[in-house]
């Protein structure tokens, strides 16, 4: 996933009825959209998800295909799921998706952070990251943790995220 | 917590009687011994801590003190808890500790991996984290993760552990 940030300013709008945003997207949605866009975007954690529309999403920033049944189960055993989707009264697109697993009380882990590549650049990945923090605020958790790939790097720096503390290091093992 | 392996062997044991052993640990313990050492060990899944005496081995490793309430409900909340016990029929005095989050279906990260300082350098770290991975392999995970501390990069970097793959990098990020 490559993030091209540049600044562009967003905005928490309220176009949406209220009864709409709740109908289509579930509560605690957060509405915006970029300054001098006509485009709305809703970030939820209580929308269901198409499990076949997050792997079109999944593939479009080039991540290998997982079978679905094994991604819902991850989905069920996570603690948060959160969805970035293009609004549409009828037809909400997703074009964005992050998740995170955790013991809900002193470790929460963000995974598989995406957005289309269609949609990069205009600051949507850094409304997902503040959904998803203040969620986790909300629940008690100080501290959140993430591996980083190299390539975006630099935009969890630019977000107040602190890099190998204390010297630290990312450490993944593999089965044979 | 500082790992000085001098590459002792270790020895896997039947010392204990099997209905012992199960009485004591649980089912899926995993006993062993230091080659020309007396002292029995316990790897276990299943056996219930103490939780005073989880913090106190937490203590002499350095780690601050968490409110005891919300680290029973992390462990709750855990997918896999293992205890190292040194044996003994009435007191097991337990030496190490680690657990793992995740959904426990496509990732599972590592945390809180603990060895009483007077035990440290007798492998026993190591055979902690072979019970975790073997356990997680169990259920089905391919790929485990964990953040390192810098003192302990060299220890999981030996057991084949792959340190920053792809120039990934690890994130943490603090509530105000």
């Amino acid at each position: 996933m490559i993030f091209k940030n540049k600044r562009l300013s967003i905005k928490k709008t309220n176009l949406i009825p209220e009864d709409d945003l709740v109908k289509n997207y579930g509560l605690n949605s957060f509405e915006f959209t970029q300054k001098d866009k006509k485009e709305i975007f809703v970030c939820s954690k209580n929308k269901d998800l198409d499990l076949i529309e997050l792997d079109q999403l999944l593939q479009t920033v080039g991540w290998s295909r997982r079978p679905i049944r094994r991604v819902k189960r991850a989905l069920d055993f996570s603690i948060l799921v959160v969805g970035l989707w293009r609004h549409d009264n009828k037809f909400p697109r997703l074009v964005g998706f992050a998740r995170c697993t955790g013991d809900g009380i002193l470790e929460a882990t963000v995974w598989d952070v995406a957005v289309n590549p269609v949609y990069q650049g205009l600051g949507l990945g850094k409304e997902l990251m503040q959904y998803i923090l203040k969620e986790l605020k909300n629940i008690g958790i100080s501290r959140v943790t993430l591996f980083a790939d190299a390539q975006v790097v630099s935009f969890y720096k630019r977000q107040g995220w602190v890099l190998e503390p204390k010297g630290s290091k990312c450490a993944f093992w593999y089965a044979n």
